[in-house]
């Protein structure tokens, strides 16, 4: 199954996709908000009968889940130690936060901050947790706590990113992360740990990897986090992105107004945005 | 005006405080989570008459605001460069996130996990926001924008705060940190950059600070915040702990299972949290 969610009137809605044509499940009798729905188990209300009630084209998509109770981000999660293969046994995930205002939703505008110049891209997976993990969670038993996946573009702000030790500020600027462009649910993806990950820039390869090569698998990611803390349904956990980012290269390449950023990962559909500057 | 927030029933609930009884406030019309009473502008429902439904003494507390949408923290506001009297016009705030479900209220158990044996102490002031901020908000008005201030013990888990480069999972256990006793208005507390701050443990000053010496003060924060995110009612802020903590001392000192904690601010109360060691 593929979720959506998109604005309805002044609220947010969200709906199953199929070729195409989406069919409103709070129309149907599911919970308002799609993490209650996720909540629930994310069972169709009835079975869906008709040509839906929207054409996707026609919607203004939201990041897959617009409210999430926490977004937790990995930095570094291919790269270090990779030629070894093996991860050195003293490494732990460098974790961080992003908060929901700073996403936006499949073809919404990417937007350069005015006071940077700096806006990067990040491909990344991200896994929504599907209900209450608990602590402790074991990394074996992990996935069966994911609900789906989608395509993210963890955007960051460079400059922002390094005021400080801690990478906070330049990764919460609103309307420079992109999830979507939909929800596949666990079932559809199969091993999260298996599939091509890539990132354009107008059309021109940036980044490309597979999940495979990831240092912390979503699971291992899991598991660390419910050390401390449970996961609920509608969580977010990004995953990390491999080599090849703008601020990385020789010369640097930041985003410019009118770029267009694809990322595409494989059963996850294209999140494709185009950069605009602040207004 | 007090405001402290409390189990009711299943439900967390939330009233005024006066002379140590407690008026219930959605009993009385308002809305049923202080975020939305507090995005209302808080004024009361209607007078409080009578002696309260509660004594404060028979509830059991949550932490002031149990539901912020977002919980920033700053580290390193009370020492660098303090002895010039100078801040680096280079340095920044060194900001990070913590989640909810890492918070108790006064008089809750505060929980050493299994897992470590490093839980160290920080008293902090908080402040929550009353109104949707907008980006870009000038320092001269951030504080129009704050509803109230509490105590806070920041409490950390020392060394999964070292486990990278950041410190989310050490600042992120379940029942390591504490705001409370109750939330006290803008308007009850003044200058919030002159407020007196200790922490004591089974009696013992351990912290002794005042607001005054804040390099990044309240509203510097929030104008700083801001550049990047909206500040939304009930959102929290903690403004970072001044010298003393149990880790930086020589030997070390961390908190062990019947300690008692307690920080106290001019006008805001005392805090008071009782350690044990997970279950």
């Amino acid at each position: 199954m593929k979720l959506v969610s998109y604005v309805n009137g002044d609220a947010a809605s969200y709906g199953v996709l199929e070729n195409g044509a989406v069919w409103d499940l709070p129309a149907r009798g599911a919970p308002a908000q799609i993490t209650d729905f996720i909540a629930s188990g994310g069972a169709l209300p009835k079975a869906l009968e008709g040509d839906g009630d929207f054409s996707i084209d026609t919607l203004t998509l939201l990041p897959v889940v617009p409210n999430p109770g926490k977004i937790i981000c990995i930095g570094l999660n291919y790269q270090a130690h990779k030629e070894e293969g093996v991860r050195d046994p003293d490494d732990k995930p460098m974790l961080f936060a992003r908060w929901p205002e700073t996403l936006i939703g499949h073809k919404a505008p990417l937007v350069i901050p005015r006071i940077s110049d700096k806006l990067d891209f990040e491909a990344e997976m991200v896994a929504v947790i599907g209900r209450d993990t608990g602590r402790n969670l074991p990394a074996e038993k992990a996935l069966d706590y994911v609900f789906g996946y989608a395509c993210m573009n963890e955007g960051s702000v460079r400059d922002w990113q390094r005021h400080s030790s801690q990478v906070t500020a330049g990764k919460n600027f609103v309307g420079t992360g992109a999830v979507g462009p939909w929800l596949v649910t666990a079932d559809e993806v199969g091993d999260p740990q298996a599939l091509e990950l890539s990132l354009t820039v107008n059309g021109q390869t940036m980044q490309q990897a597979n999940t495979a090569d990831m240092i912390w698998p979503v699971a291992e990611m899991i598991a660390y986090i419910t050390n401390w803390i449970p996961l609920r349904a509608g969580d977010m956990i990004a995953t990390g992105t491999p080599a090849g980012v703008g601020s990385r290269r020789t010369p640097p390449v930041f985003l410019k107004e009118g770029d267009v950023v694809e990322v595409t990962i494989d059963r996850l559909g294209t999140l494709r945005n185009r950069v605009v500057k602040e207004g």
